[in-house]
């Protein structure tokens, strides 16, 4: 286990960039519309926005005009009947990334435990929480599949110093490796007896939802668990979020939120998406194809990834930075990992998007491993 | 000047009711749908978000499930021209209140002057930055209108332990009386020479814009200003504000700033809205128009009220708190200033509005004001 934190190293600007998605710069420098991006960086739905909400959105901006519910209570009343739990245990948030970082703020911790790789946001939002607040990282193992072992992290959280708070992403993002259900509650359950918040990052787990613990946060007064509905539901330009808090939690997070957060947009579209069975269906059936094709096409091009439960996958590919700019030059981004603690250099991670598209991408990978091929021999 | 601090009281859960602009509690209340209130209580420009802003958002919608451009530089870009500045000076918010809280967090101030009554969030956003945070309220009194006296002001910065920081919102919110440029320009270098930040917010100066001092911010290394699009451009359920800073705390600014905040329907709403001129044209005429219209009605109903260089007033009525309930079942929402720090009881904040809804409002003030003089003879 290694000490992340270096002072002076906190939240440098640069960070804001370290991420996918960031299709703005990419088509300024091809001078090429935004659209015409194929953006495999950033993880997203590939049917984008239902159109039940492209209706309700176009619907509400007659009344753009008007101020957001700051409590978001229309949209907690649906969250909770989705998840069949209780509106007052919601708090919505500007993208799960607005809570990531109120809960550090807000719960003055002083030492957390983070697996790598995994998201970086966690790690940033806690170094400007506090200057005091340390934090420690968990490497999880190439030759383990970068899978946590329950136990493993459960003697991590125990030893030294205790820790006030732990970040799981499940599934963990970049690597798409699945906790189960028991295995998360069975690290939660460790984790209230250490007095340790675990907060359960579950930001993909649409994508495989029979292992949420969104259910069990009442039961254990130290689970926080975070959702997002940028990626499964494609809300991403309007940025939504949500966490679900042990009740004891509430009123604390309440004094440190800021107003106004999710705007009205967010809001209505949100309600209209958790009510849309239609798309989630949709979704189901076209990544379980679209993963299958992709899948198959990575075996047969030889290049190795990790088993993926979310909507990406990891790879592993020599001679990542040389693809990395051959795909942009041609309007294709995918996520470079050179800034994942805990990855070497040799990654890259792209999102499962429609045929039409996995198809190209393959194209261009395989054109790349013959040309590494040929050199090679 | 009172000290405001008291331990254990900063940012109550119940503060984030505290605003105008809460259709959705009283639609609620009233089983009504929330476009049906007529909304008197949030300061927000009549017209509504002009029709090239409302083509544009519709245009974008196609690509809703892209991430924003977390730098926002397209609309850095159009600010950067519209007010002739750096575009690299500019920082976008989720609305100016992401950088209301931003400025004390990452700036790390420890004493702060806020004249009182003022918008309520600078005080909050203090005290949640640290629990060590002094804020000191410099009181406005009701015989000079509520007007800053800018020798007071300065007198008030220097004297006692220094201040690192002072908020100005000009005009100010909620009395609506406006300082000249060059009064902010005096107060500026006094704070320039006591190294003590100025924070202008100009949220709503767009309606006099001739006395910003946006254009001043790179000639001192104190002064901060902010801007908001949610009042006169309307974009209020959007969500959109920004700060131009002095280039050397651009860099602090960024390490302590979330990611992806400003989402992408707001940032091409706004680069539209800045360029359409006709909107602006149209605004200031149906203000002039409808100030006039208020003004002479209120003197009319022997109705107190402050001159208003911004779109709304600040009225003095007895029984305020009556006149607020019956106008709520009546479905009108004005904002009840009970709550403003160094206000007593009897005033109450309402927007200017369409004709038709003034003309309502008046009405039912002018009704209310013929019982009250019944009750008084």
């Amino acid at each position: 286990m290694k000490k992340l934190y270096t002072p002076g190293s906190e939240g440098r600007a640069s960070d804001l960039f370290g991420h996918g998605g960031d299709i703005y710069r990419l088509a300024e420098e091809l001078g090429i519309p935004e659209k015409n991006i194929i953006d495999f960086s950033a993880s997203i739905n590939p049917l984008g926005i239902s159109k039940k909400v492209n209706l309700e959105i176009r619907k509400w901006l007659k009344n753009l005009h008007s101020y957001p519910d700051p409590e978001a209570n229309g949209l907690r009343r649906t969250l909770g009947e989705y998840h069949n739990i209780d509106p007052e245990s919601i708090i919505c948030g500007n993208g799960s990334t607005e809570l990531i970082y109120l809960i550090p703020r807000a719960l003055k911790i002083e030492r957390v435990l983070i697996p790598a790789p995994t998201f970086s946001e966690y790690e940033r939002a806690c170094k400007t929480a506090s200057y005091k607040l340390q934090v420690m990282s968990y490497g999880l193992k190439k030759e383990d599949n970068f899978e946590i072992n329950p136990d493993e992290f459960i003697r991590a959280l125990s030893r030294f110093k205790p820790f006030n708070m732990a970040f799981l992403c499940n599934p963990n993002n970049p690597t798409g490796r699945l906790l189960e259900r028991k295995d998360v509650l069975r690290i939660a359950e460790a984790a209230r007896e250490l007095r340790c918040y675990l907060v359960v990052d579950e930001a993909f787990i649409d994508f495989c939802p029979e292992d949420t613990v969104i259910d069990e946060v009442q039961n254990n007064p130290y689970l926080i668990v975070l959702r997002s509905m940028t990626k499964f539901y494609a809300l991403s330009g309007l940025r939504l979020g949500y966490g679900v808090f042990p009740y004891h939690l509430i009123e604390t997070l309440k004094k440190y939120k800021e107003p106004w957060t999710v705007n009205s947009l967010a809001q209505k579209a949100a309600v209209v998406a958790l009510k849309d069975k239609a798309y989630r269906d949709e979704t189901f059936r076209l990544m379980r194809k679209e993963k299958g094709f992709l899948e198959l096409s990575l075996k047969r091009l030889g290049i190795e990834f990790s088993p993926s439960e979310a909507n990406f996958y990891l790879l592993r590919i020599n001679g990542r930075g040389q693809i990395y700019k051959m795909l942009r030059m041609k309007g294709i981004l995918v996520r470079d990992c050179s800034n994942f603690k805990g990855l070497d250099g040799e990654y890259i991670r792209v999102a499962v998007k429609s045929r039409r598209h996995n198809k190209l991408l393959v194209e261009e990978l395989s054109g790349y491993a013959r040309c590494s091929n040929s050199r090679d021999t």
